[in-house]
């Protein structure tokens, strides 16, 4: 069977390296951009480099920036009472498109796994408690995994946090929203249970 | 909301722009790109540079080449007698796969299509007729689409290469390998009929 030419073949091996992407899905990618013209494709390739050299952790809540501040950190009008504390940078996207927070963030950068040799000295805890005094943080928004490694965390900032008088919450857990209550997980529905509240009259 | 750093919008938008990868897709890749090394990232960036300036089309038959001549138009034990017809470089590789093919190849570019105002001199039709005497042609295999384009073009060129003694042969149309005749659609089932063949004893 003919192989590709060598350039073909270096590419598609780059490509099948990607998440979602496998041999057939690299072959149409390169198919179609040996149609396109070459602008196209040094363009995306500049992207690339591009965003790699320029993308680098905010000095202050570790979310991605394009310099030493991240778009919130650098923006006077959030509330610097609430932070909320994230595992990764891409969560910031999520609570953002909900509209529903107006303060700041931390990325812890995962959640305390001692299976996984993971301890808080791994995670960014110090960063967060060296932010508490100089932002005067009243409150920490734990948003992490509803796993056994997110809760012990959940617990881990609790107690450090609580004995420096800041208080600790946890996102809501239960059912979301449009869910249809046949489907939903034992799990989640304790939780739900748990988590219920007093209805306004 | 929280817009992405600049250069990560930058990468997202050229990401959209290739087959099969939405938003979400690309946001998938940018954070997946976002923690990798950065050697990873350039040596993908290296890549598609690389493919562009270096994959081009055989001077021959058309099908993607490193250099002058494509692999199967450089090997010298390939026969010239068959030259097989296809519509896109790709094509090659569908039959090569199959093992089938021992000739060469001849990619046409497309289909004959008076609607999108695509004629005979739009193709490598021209290109075809000048191969067939230096190599020695005796048969051309034609291995287009089986929708109207294909077959006008096919019919097309089955008079063309008819005066010149060359045979025409297209390739066999019918329910493919493994398929559930309950779901055939009734064209398929129609060439079917047509391209019976009389079993051996």
């Amino acid at each position: 069977m003919a192989a590709f030419p060598a350039p073909i073949e270096s590419l598609i091996e780059q490509l099948v390296r990607l998440p979602g992407i496998g041999r057939r899905g690299a072959e149409r990618l390169v198919t179609y951009l040996l149609r396109v013209p070459s602008g196209q494709v040094q363009d995306l390739a500049d992207a690339l480099t591009q965003m790699k050299e320029e993308v680098r952790p905010c000095t202050v809540c570790g979310a991605w920036a394009g310099g030493e501040l991240c778009s919130i950190c650098a923006d006077a009008h959030r509330s610097t009472e609430r932070v909320c504390v994230i595992e990764q940078p891409v969560d910031v996207y999520a609570f953002e498109g909900s509209g529903a927070f107006d303060g700041r963030y931390h990325v812890l950068g995962g959640t305390i796994s001692p299976l996984d040799g993971i301890g808080p000295d791994d995670l960014a805890v110090d960063a967060l408690l060296r932010r508490i005094e100089p932002e005067g943080v009243a409150e920490v928004i734990v948003a992490l995994s509803p796993t056994v490694q997110g809760d012990a965390t959940a617990i881990y900032l609790s107690q450090l946090l609580g004995e420096r008088g800041v208080e600790v919450t946890r996102i809501g857990l239960g059912v979301p929203l449009g869910a249809n209550l046949g489907y939903a997980d034992p799990g989640t529905l304790r939780l739900a249970l748990e988590g219920r509240r007093k209805m306004d009259r």
